[in-house]
């Protein structure tokens, strides 16, 4: 099981992002603008710079997160989002000899998929301890650990990486895994910064197209079709 | 005068950079470690990162700057420094009648320096109000606009970024106006994260080596002869 | 007049970008790709990562131009671009007492305005030379050039990055200089990677919808028009 | 055995860097200078600027690698540099039934521990085609594939980032399979910029000072003592 901890957030996000907007066609400065903005003028404001896509304001705001429960098939996939900040727990220094592993649905869905992907486990980690035993350092008997492996993860994104973290993963054709900490990821967002990430998810709920081509999941041109009647 | 307000960080930064430094060699999660450490288990590890540069932890902390009183001049040294983000006062979008500039130390000590410069800021403002009434757009008029011109921007960088930043611009062969920039900035970041910026600055200080070569200021040379002693 | 010349750049990039996005679904090695492909399959596949935005095998390939002939309102933009590579003339260090000036065309077609313009110049000019006779230093006595002060610089970006540049920069709602460099910089990269960019432009033209919203210039509503006859 | 192929770069990597630098103190432009300059001036100016960390004129040549015959362990490792481009073999579409991996020395050098690893190699290989033959599709089947399997991948780094690289990864203390990598790719390096690359290596080779503190491996401390012989 994903669990997601919105850990730390750049408090007053939204004001944040209002008044950095603001600061660019005025003449006043950003510390009289973040005290003299009304509520109401913030909500206004965030709502047109998410629909204008005006994304750098967006950069302001940063989100840290804890993430446990994930596989490292998902860490490596996570870690190719460059404008974000990681900390990992290390497989070459903590030792991995009760390690967790993520089961994929296909595979648990299946009794006989599980029981021959749970013994696999099993075996690795028999082999892990093994191979410790006749002084394998960790660093190299990781080697034999699977992408199922359980790590942990500390991870910063504004939220202009956010969002577009949300276009790509929320997507239908995204990889489960990634999609699942995406859905949630998002939650967590939108529960301390709600305007801003109202629209926030799949390309084609954000950002009114599907960039998936002959590959897209149908989703999109359901919402035209929703629309149209 | 620059105006440096740090309008909003990340907050408890220290606590964030020590549990993410701590989740690298840990069984444990981020949560659990962020709520278990002690104060003391966090000054002691931070002091431990910023010694041996265990540098992108720092990144999981942000910190947003309002800058005012600072020239063109500045900004367009500023904005290279790629890892940041900013929202910056637009001349294409805000009337400069009124500007304000910056007068550079060097000029401002002698007074016929002064006198003129002076007089030709007051010939740029005649010619900007004469354009403008003769139709000019303000995105052309601007064109006539010194560099010394007053411009306000909203700077956010984590500490990491901002630590390379001191390293360069805290310099003391860093241009004047940056170099007074940076130093407020490090004021400021310091009241908030006292262990994280407390070596901060010039390289000679914050990395105890001078990259300037054959253009050094000597400072170096003299920290060398002081621990020598 | 702004000059544009494509220094260097990666070679044989639509071969560079194809094997790269042929390897991410492929048993073979990158080698093996690269000198396998035929011209035929090197092109089909770089009209489909275009048209499917497979976007990061884009930045294998980076294209270096030598800029002259603009201004530092100009660069001030440009450099906004985090994602590429600067090395510009500086003002610090080489001497502008014969600086050149652009001349935005909505001055220049006035005459009025044109000669208020360029007695301001002259004045700007007389100004530099007198407080550099003054013992003003270089770095200091720049504080009063204009805007429209002539710059040279060289720019690094990845077709990745170009693609992105080219969707703000060539947008009818992009500051005129800058959008005349954007257009000037296409056609040098079009000319080495014609399948590359052959869509390569504007955001309406390139993605296929226009993210400026009520500012929109109406190119994109005429581009539809057009299709539905 | 890991394989490393320069599959190219930018042409004229010294005189380009020699270049950029040398617009930033000259009145000519990037053209005229790139012409002119002779081999000796860029030898000279190459030499220079290694020495004095003008890093970012280093940005603007890249070199793209192919890599194969490497684990995920390194891989996983590598794409953390995030300045840099990759695209790597996706086990989500590229079937492993007849997958390689990396044998750690630390395994091979004991025979009962590589008969160990080899024998669980067989074993998940026979688990991922069970799992594929009971309709569980690639992507969920490559779970239990084991951090040694090999994978191929494309990078491209400019030369800024690629100092950074070899600064931590030829380092000692850098792990094994990637410190490997790194010499292989700064060997490829060096072959095409021989002068740019010549003191490239770990930061204590390469800047004159160790990082790692408590943890260093003692080599630079032999260094310090030679020089004072």
């Amino acid at each position: 099981m994903i669990k997601v901890t919105l850990l730390e957030h750049t408090p007053n996000p939204e004001r944040v992002v209002a008044m950095a907007a603001r600061l660019c066609y005025s003449a006043s400065g950003a510390e009289e603008l973040a005290e003299k903005m009304t509520d109401e003028q913030v909500e206004k404001l965030v709502a047109k710079i998410v629909q204008m896509g005006h994304a750098s304001t967006m950069e302001h705001v940063s989100f840290t997160f804890g993430i446990e429960g994930v596989s490292r098939v998902l860490t490596h996939q996570l870690v190719r989002h460059r404008l974000a900040s990681y900390s990992q727990q290390s497989q070459r220094y903590v030792a991995e000899h009760d390690f967790e592993y993520i089961l994929p649905p296909t595979i648990a869905d299946k009794p006989e998929a599980k029981a021959r992907f749970e013994a696999l486990m099993n075996d690795i980690r028999k082999a892990y301890d093994d191979l410790s035993e006749m002084g394998v350092p960790k660093e190299d008997a990781r080697y034999v650990l699977a992408n199922a492996t359980e790590t942990k993860i500390v991870v910063t994104m504004n939220a202009r990486s956010l969002m577009h973290f949300f276009n790509l993963r929320c997507c239908n054709r995204a990889q489960w895994e990634i999609r699942e900490l995406a859905y949630k990821m998002l939650e967590q967002a939108k529960e301390v910064a709600p305007l801003l990430f109202k629209n926030a998810g799949a390309s084609c709920v954000a950002t009114g197209h599907c960039p998936e081509g002959a590959m897209t999941c149908g989703k999109f041109s359901e919402m035209i079709k929703m629309r149209v009647k």
